[in-house]
């Protein structure tokens, strides 16, 4: 059966699925694959499949939110994909990461609406431990500076005591925000698949957030960097998570 | 100055816009403007402006959920923009709504996340009177029937007790479920802009959702008029508050 | 069957019902009508049914607070009434607000009792569409002076914060706050029958409270012309709303 | 300054006020006074002062639920009362509670919202222990039979689930049911004045509601006995605590 | 059968039970029985069964906290006990409480987890009426000074923003915080058994907590004599209790 | 100084502490060290200090509950102490996991009080990353049998719909219930320490509570080999993490 959001079916997606919000970053994910095809591209879900080193791979994107990517996860999940890494963009929430460096969640503050949905609050949305063990291996191993810890995933960030929000979090050692963490991990957990997230951050802490996002966009070379990275960082954790565990799947 | 996510400035924003969730719903309202050019396209927000019988007016589409819907608001906010009209998808809570049928929402239940970062839950997510009376009366006047009353808005409906969530919302009048009207309504009542939403029944109450959705995307013709029907509904409401309301504008 | 609390049976109640808060309030109602009788008078519920201009009209005092105002809609039900509007006294939320000044709500923040005991928070306390544009089309016939937007309702106002939840909410856009009217817009649209409200305004915006309520008692002219105002604008809009409406009643 | 609802001041307010719901009642109480005279009557607030065997009482009515409540207990302790018994009605939510039983709260579950205006809901509404003591001592001295516990104050009865949640209640040893009592206790401990509550009960548990009600009040001979006892103990109960306090006050 | 905690059987408990915190305040307060023989000791756990006056009672230690508490509760009422008084430390609230004044709680604001895995927050911990009675009484006529009143029984001080909660309660009329009495009264009132405390002052209010512990860990003479108290206190309310209703045991 | 609680100083904490509830277990571990000495025995709280192969460790017992765990971990914390791992009884939620049986959470719902005084729920309780891998890595070397995953944390089994609770977690892929996990992994994310845990399964899912546990207490040969486990698992995982760590403590 074709999923309603994804227009995928069973026959198209592979148990390792690559998560970007956005659509055009498929596309660069897509530019390190030997080969690809384009399964879908609905609404701000495009999805596309193909082989990295010989493993089969999908990369769907999820769009902007919680609702749109817990849409596409479960229809993944549908089509029998079952290990998920969400590459994504952050906000930091301390002071010394920079734009550009990698955060490597283990677990998020579910300030998300969807997750609420499926569950009530005090249910921990928490990585998985296998292939987050594998990202952060891999990320020693391609020598990229990281910060591993606890981030925060929100519905909205134009609210009016945002700055109080943020220093909130930041005393309680919260690493980095953004929107679809929490739920992914979630839902996961909930349904018995695999997900990891690997979150380029794209504004200073403190900084003034539209300037800095749309700093970002206008003379984003440093960030753009930052998403290679964690293009590369996926794809060649789910390759060595492949190799070891390929055989039982 | 160039907001972040949906790329448009203060020159690029007419007062009117209409806010499909999918950006290609974006090209069919093009379809009946005068003229028309694409300002942004980033991620799920792609933006066109143009003319409606001389009526500037401006279409982004807000993705799906909540939280890219209130950014896509808030930065139209920023541009200038003072009047929105969602048209968007629902699915009937209702037994005696059919497909293609229009559902003119006056208030949501607010069961999404986005909303709730704003403000406590007791705080009604209430459409804008006049633009809501003006897209009554215009539906009146094009002959459309269509459904008014109160709709709700959440954040994921592959949750495991969907069905018995419909089945509570059915007995307490609700007509039915979409998933952005709730923080559209809720947050524009908080800055002072005007937002109304039409939304186009898709799913039948107790049919089966994924089936119902992927029959809609198959053999959608019904669905298809709907949505034609509020696209025109969206514009010739415009149109008549435009108007009526111009002088002081 | 006669109603447990206010006394009356269907034969004695028409489908049109005003609701003031005050028992005493009914009398000054009943001298607008061509003629009545008091059905009841049981604690603060005094219920007197009459005509106005030919058409039938009831009145029932609410007593102050949800939980009584409850009680009567829910007996009135019972007793065939199909449409309420409230005539009430509020306190102003907004700077330009005066004493006198009539507000017309179209939805209310939900911080009463009475509405919870029936519905989750989330679920909006939103006026009936039509009965709310009759009393706004009229009020402008009228050429009375008017204010309509979002109120609160609440259950206490000698609480120890109520000048920073005042500040709080004049933030949000609130126009005024009174103690009724949430219970009695959720209630009717879970139980399908139609409401509205006309508030007077008797307190000014950060004023003392006591003493600008004290003043309201003592030296009230403005706030009389205010409730002889709300009082024809309940009347006639529900006449103007009869004549229209009439035939299928 | 005189009080806005209950148009009373301090010199009209005795240390010593009984609390009954209905106005009607005021006047009941008022028959077993020495003398007295009515200081005011707006809306649900009739106040008479006199003298009960030389005792200096106040009686205000509060009208039904906890928000009119608040209101008249704020005013009375302004105006220097000190002590406060309740004499209202209840419905039994254990099996062996007859109409006309007394019943001698010891603390309240606070489904109302009046006194979560005031305060979380973790805090206790628990009677004045002394107060609650002199009651129970002089209904065991005049024979009465009573029942003493926990009580539960609600905003609503007429809910779709009201059986529902009486037979949860009923597991949970709760004795009664009304609309008060919650509001009074829990405003008292965090206004540091004492007060006790005597409910006479009008409606078996399991019985229909409105069938009992109604029962109640055409052939209440029993519930009228039951109300003559709650009047009567309060009265010698105040009387009682006067004597032994009397001094300091 | 043995319980698994308390290891104890029905032959082994007393309808009596006096409840300290610390194991090693069981034998302190064995110290003032005529016999007695531990019955069992493990983890927090330790009960002991003798005799005061010829009273059967029983001594059981419940560890710090209402998760322990309750079991301990749950497993003696298991075993036929009836009627519990615990005996524990406080810190004062209140300005005027001294190291070493006795607290008799009349209810207790319920900051603690335990309790609400059992029933809603608004349900009132509340002291058992006769036997707090009995113990204000017995207190009187020992002479010892103390404060009756409503405190708060919480799960964690060594909290970050412990001094505001602290101030903020000050306000509310709290006389002093434990974190085992919410749970204690909550349970009994549910499971229909008797309930009172009595607590020693070992923390002034605004005094810094942990020197303040500290030093009355080391030079704690006074409150050693407000522990010696509420024992003799507890042991002579029991036994008047007894006395007065021993027949019916 | 010295702590209030554990009675112990910085001179008598290590920085690797591990964290029993039972303080009988205190002893058990000791039994397995170099040497050690008893720092501090009062009420639940039992301290050791010795050598494990050389590398100096504590050993604390938490009592049950999270409220004393917490009191134990700041103390601990203010003594200079960073690495825990508790070492602590479950029982299963889920079919397949025997008496005897590890389990290793990954994270932990917080159904418990002590860690909601110092965060919203939506905070995640979850383990220390690299103290987990180093338990589960040493747990396979040592060929003992284990699963790992999410548990839950809670502050009462005897409530009255433990039987539906379990039900419900059982099928939300939950692994076990435990008591103080949920807190120690919450407060030391808040604190900045590294936390982790091990707990041996004594309860059947789906056997009777109370039976399995006295069958555990009596006839407990299998469930004490697990207890044994847990201990080597917890000496060894913290000697392997000091050899490799060692150099930067």
């Amino acid at each position: 059966m074709k999923q309603p959001h994804i227009l995928c079916t069973e026959n198209d997606v592979a148990e390792y699925v690559i998560l970007p919000g956005d659509p055009e970053r498929v596309l660069r994910v897509a530019a390190y694959l030997d080969k690809w095809r384009e399964i879908g591209y609905s609404r701000e879900f495009r999805t596309i499949t193909g082989k990295y080193k010989g493993m089969p791979v999908t990369v769907t994107s999820t769009g902007i939110g919680g609702a749109s990517t817990v849409i596409a996860l479960e229809e993944l999940i549908a089509c029998g994909a079952k290990y998920f890494i969400r590459i994504g963009s952050a906000g930091a929430v301390k002071e010394s990461i920079e734009i550009g460096d990698l955060i490597i969640p283990t677990a998020a503050v579910r300030e998300d609406g969807a997750s609420k949905m499926y569950i009530s609050e005090n249910f921990p949305a928490v990585a998985d431990l296998e292939l987050t063990n594998t990202i952060i291996n891999t990320c020693r191993k391609l020598k990229y500076p990281y910060f591993s810890g606890i981030i925060r995933s929100h519905d909205a960030f134009y609210i009016d005591d945002e700055q109080d929000r943020m220093r909130f979090w930041n005393k309680k050692n919260i690493l980095a925000s953004d929107m679809e963490t929490a739920a992914l991990f979630t839902i996961s957990q909930l349904r018995g698949v695999h997900a990891a997230s690997i979150l380029n951050n794209v504004v200073k802490f403190q900084g003034a957030l539209k300037e800095s996002i749309e700093e970002y966009v206008e003379t984003d070379n440093i960030a753009k960097e930052g998403e290679k990275r964690e293009i590369i960082l996926a794809l060649e954790s789910f390759y060595r998570f492949y190799k070891e565990q390929g055989k039982c799947l």
